[in-house]
């Protein structure tokens, strides 16, 4: 009962308690333990990784990998589903023990289309969208941000396309708008931009709500996504910003490579991150 | 031919030299940049970990983990094999851009089961043969070790059974023998019987010429091996460990969870080893 009264109170709004999912509630990362040690920040995945797979597919992948995160993507749970196919839905995932934390990403170019994303995300019983809105409709997203209370990270993508390149072309129209206005830190795309990502998570940290995590082979338009272990993003040093910035939201590994055949990526990912915080965390000890 | 050289002039006897396989001197481990960044110490896989596979398969799975040294089983290469059989096998490995850099485990009980595992080591063009001898032939195998200028490591089983349970159990019976007498130490088994893993290899460090990485689910004969990431096994202290000592041999994963299915495991257990080593070695950078 108090964790629930703790999550309810730093919800702050009416709308969340009366839609909230309670079975969703007692789940929430919220309030279970880290997963990863002491640290504030969970793993997860992001559900585009298993964009090739059903959802019991994709369960059966996060169970072997020992993750417990997963943010939902459309094809898994469809925007349309019933109230009934909702609760469904986070059955089988507590069945699997894994938390849906947030819904997307999800393009957003009308009004009647965030009208649309809200509502969904309401039903799902999520306090997180991620997003890719027009920018001529963020004056819209921020009114509904306020009216549900609830977070919208707007999702980057590098320079394959001109909307949301990086994390500063957010930042940059988003800082006067309501707190609740942020990032989902794809640090891949970030990175492929030509920027840092390390030094952007320090610098932009209150307003990342959520991160893909994932490695890239090149600092450029040409780099690919790759395992986590093997691209030229230094993850030690991220992880390690992660702990001084105390970011207490999921980083989701989005695999996007041999994306037909991605255990063994995702594993070997997952396996990569878990050491570097497991040996930075001895280390930060010993100091 | 320098590096020819080199390995002729550590390997110090002739017969070495005039038996090695010059495809595989090449490349040798003691000749190849490690592939674990600055460290001494090279990431393997233990042959026994495919014992449900052919090698072309076992290969597909050290491709697809970025793994590049192979401790060989004799199901992937009969002890019977010809020369012609041999050479094949080497040409295959090399195709998948592997080092078969040593042979075993290689149970022993008689001084002709000796014969034959020294003769097919020659053969096979190694110059480390990982055994399990029967203690009243070891006087015998210190004599072939000298005859053949190999090194010979004894491997050990935990609990399970009374010959070699752990560490100390070998030293005790090789530390008045031929220096090239040691360990292959499993630290897996090591900490089933009840010892301290990292401990044992500060101490034996001196004789231990293989490591079967791996961790256990507990300190006791009930531990059962698992991801590299989830057991009783502290892996950061034991890399720090492993640089302390300057150990510069394999560490082979021996994956013994799911023998049916092992890839996302053993690319978990990877992931992690490799995490773990980028991390700490950017935390000794730091201090």
């Amino acid at each position: 009962m108090n964790t629930r009264r703790l999550f309810i109170k730093k919800a702050g709004g009416s709308v969340a308690l009366a839609t909230m999912n309670p079975a969703l509630m007692l789940a929430n990362p919220a309030q279970s333990s880290s997963r990863t040690g002491e640290d504030l920040f969970k793993l997860g995945i992001a559900g585009y990784s298993f964009v090739n797979f059903k959802l019991d597919q994709a369960l059966d992948m996060m169970k072997k990998t020992d993750v417990h995160y997963l943010c939902i993507k459309d094809f898994h749970l469809p925007y349309n589903s019933t109230a009934e196919q909702i609760s469904q839905f986070h059955e089988t995932l507590k069945k699997a023990d894994v938390t849906g934390y947030g819904v997307g990403p999800i393009y957003m170019k009308t009004n009647q289309e965030i009208d649309n994303a809200f509502d969904y995300a309401r039903r799902v019983g999520v306090k997180l969208i991620v997003g890719v809105p027009n920018p001529e409709v963020l004056p819209y997203v921020e009114k509904k941000v306020k009216e549900y209370d609830m977070r919208y990270a707007i999702h980057i993508h590098g320079p394959d396309i001109k909307l949301w390149p990086n994390a500063s072309s957010v930042i940059d129209a988003i800082k006067s708008l309501d707190p609740r206005m942020g990032l989902c830190f794809d640090m891949g795309h970030d990175t492929r931009f030509g920027d840092d990502a390390t030094a952007d998570l320090e610098k932009y940290a209150k307003r990342i709500f959520d991160i893909h995590l994932k490695n890239v082979t090149a600092a450029s338009k040409e780099g690919k996504t790759c395992e986590l272990s093997r691209g030229v993003i230094d993850i030690p040093a991220f992880v390690n910003m992660l702990r001084k910035v105390k970011y207490d939201g999921v980083c989701s590994l989005e695999y996007e490579k041999d994306m037909k055949d991605p255990l063994a990526g995702i594993a070997e990912s997952i396996g990569y991150f878990k050491g570097v915080c497991d040996a930075s965390r001895q280390g930060r000890r010993k100091a």
